[in-house]
């Protein structure tokens, strides 16, 4: 890497959330050197424009990786989880939006607001969390810190473009028709998403889906509190983009709403939207194409003895996934954590 | 009153709650000698079939009741506060569906599955209870009677039909548009539905919205109750019928789901729909036109000592509306509560 800039790869280049990492990069002026577009072998050859460069989108493979110095990728679970590894042992590290190494023992989990301190010796490969989970944690870390944790009870509205944009696409599809049995012949779900609600792929072992356990799971990890109580209910409503999530937390110490405004208000990456008698508080649309995480709705919960209620809203593709990641590179070079050793077994 | 049957009026005959009773009524052979379908002067003279016979509806007014023994009122809680008295006066038992008089303390508050009992006694006003109130009683009180409810947390999935018919147009005729800024121009909403998640009318008094209050207030009355611990979010999203509910309880029993099931399997009102490994679960579009709560997504929650997740949807327009008024009438009749004396102040 030169002073210069950074060579940077962006797998997925194509996908929703490729895009947007490309769209992020240039809206923060990342310093970049070069920059490769990749994907796999069925958009290879497609050009893309980036601040004025077309670029041709190249096949990804094992070696992509030999001129790069920060892979973001979103390519899903199974491309991350082959080539993830190959490029940390190229010399690049890899900034993975899978969950493929989200919860392997040395793999930071990082959301830069609660642990950018988890990528000190980092070996190469770093975990950007599930959408939910980083707007999640970006609230609550805060809030522990100031009147200690013992249980949070969530339950989220999320967008159907948590699966892309096919999600988009089928939920698009569906409108028109509004009565049951209507689904989109291109739909990613097990069910029609118009005018419904439905639950993430649900696991027969214990009944949870996978994004439940996914959000129990990583906020403990990146909050390192492994014995945090939480309960997490995740649902899919017909929204375009944008996550919603509502949320109890009951709290060792005292909390009253007054002092959890004046909390977030210091805490960095949230707004504060919540005049609610003026119809001012978060929503999927009022977060859209921001990188924020909007907090409102905040009242006292007086069904526990120290209890409040939070809405968090965020853009799932911005913060909840591209923002992050960028702001993951940002951090790696803010704290200087840029060399590494690849692990052994990569 | 005759053998034959019962002289019934619907107040609000036109509206979306009015029209279900009336289908409500006819589906399950209601005992009708004479049937009177009243509404505002706007809509008077319409006519209206009902079982093959031909109504114009008249316009509701001080005399409309002298000739009817029940009369389901859906016509807003300004018409239920001036008319509900003028027609127990005149003889008529009002089952309402509004939110004027449900939390006076010598009106009934009605779910007949939990609390059938309260219309003894009554003074010629029974009130039908809010739309969410009704499927969450529905669900909660089998479970406090084996398990002892501690606490819970619910927050809501609501569709825009709880707003009527406007609602229903509002949303369609927002989805062709897909950014925000789209409101329908006869929305009954303080903001675009579709794509988007929205609150009740939020007061400014304690930041809580009626929707929230209301379920607090009503759960604790129908349940007889009034200490219960209650957390409640209500939000709307872009469904057009169907409720659901994200249900967190505490219990002081024991609790799992397999107990759940068998619990619920025994309760009157209640269908389980819980194989969510095949993405059998409850939803808006499955819930639609059916009379059942439906119960599904049932978990056990190890944030606490006993505790259990639940997703309970009814469709707000039957069992949340419509069916359970009927279903009032009919416990009237079962438990020979016809008879009453109106309050000296009515």
């Amino acid at each position: 890497m030169t002073t210069s800039g950074y060579r940077i790869a962006v797998a997925g280049a194509t996908g929703l959330v490729g895009r947007t990492m490309l769209k992020v990069l240039a809206e923060r002026n990342f310093p970049i050197q070069s920059l490769k577009l990749l994907a796999s072998a069925r958009s290879a050859g497609m050009t893309m424009e980036h601040q004025g460069t077309t670029y041709t989108v190249e096949e990804l493979t094992e070696h992509s990786f030999t001129d790069v110095d920060i892979a973001l990728f979103s390519a899903g679970g199974s491309t991350s989880k082959t080539f993830a590894p190959i490029a940390a042992r190229s010399g690049a590290i890899v900034i993975d939006n899978s969950s493929a190494w989200r919860m392997h023992e040395h793999v930071p989990l990082v959301v830069p607001e609660v642990n950018a301190q988890a990528l000190h010796g980092h070996h190469g490969i770093i975990a950007n969390p599930n959408c939910s989970t980083i707007q999640l944690v970006v609230a609550l870390q805060p809030l522990h810190d100031a009147f200690t944790l013992k249980r949070v009870v969530c339950s989220t509205y999320q967008s159907v473009s948590g699966a892309g944009n096919k999600g988009v696409e089928a939920l698009l599809d569906e409108v028109p028709n509004h009565g049951a049995g209507q689904q989109s012949a291109r739909s990613p779900f097990a069910m029609q998403a118009a005018y419904n609600t439905m639950f993430h792929t649900i696991k027969e072992i214990d009944g949870f889906s996978e994004e439940e356990t996914k959000m129990i799971h990583e906020t403990r990890k990146i909050m390192s509190l492994p014995e945090l109580r939480l309960a997490m209910t995740c649902v899919r409503v017909p929204t375009l983009g944008g996550h919603a999530e509502s949320v109890n937390i009951e709290t060792e110490q005292p909390i009253t709403p007054a002092k959890i405004r004046e909390v977030l208000a210091q805490a960095r990456g949230i707004e504060i939207m919540d005049e609610p008698q003026n119809n001012i508080y978060p929503t999927p649309l009022r977060a859209h194409d921001r990188d924020d995480v909007f907090v409102g709705h905040i009242r006292p919960d007086d069904s526990v003895e120290h209890g409040a209620y939070l809405w968090v809203v965020s853009d799932n593709i911005r913060k909840g996934a591209a923002t992050n990641a960028v702001q993951i590179a940002e951090s790696l070079i803010q704290h200087n954590a840029l060399a590494f050793t690849p692990l052994e077994k990569w």
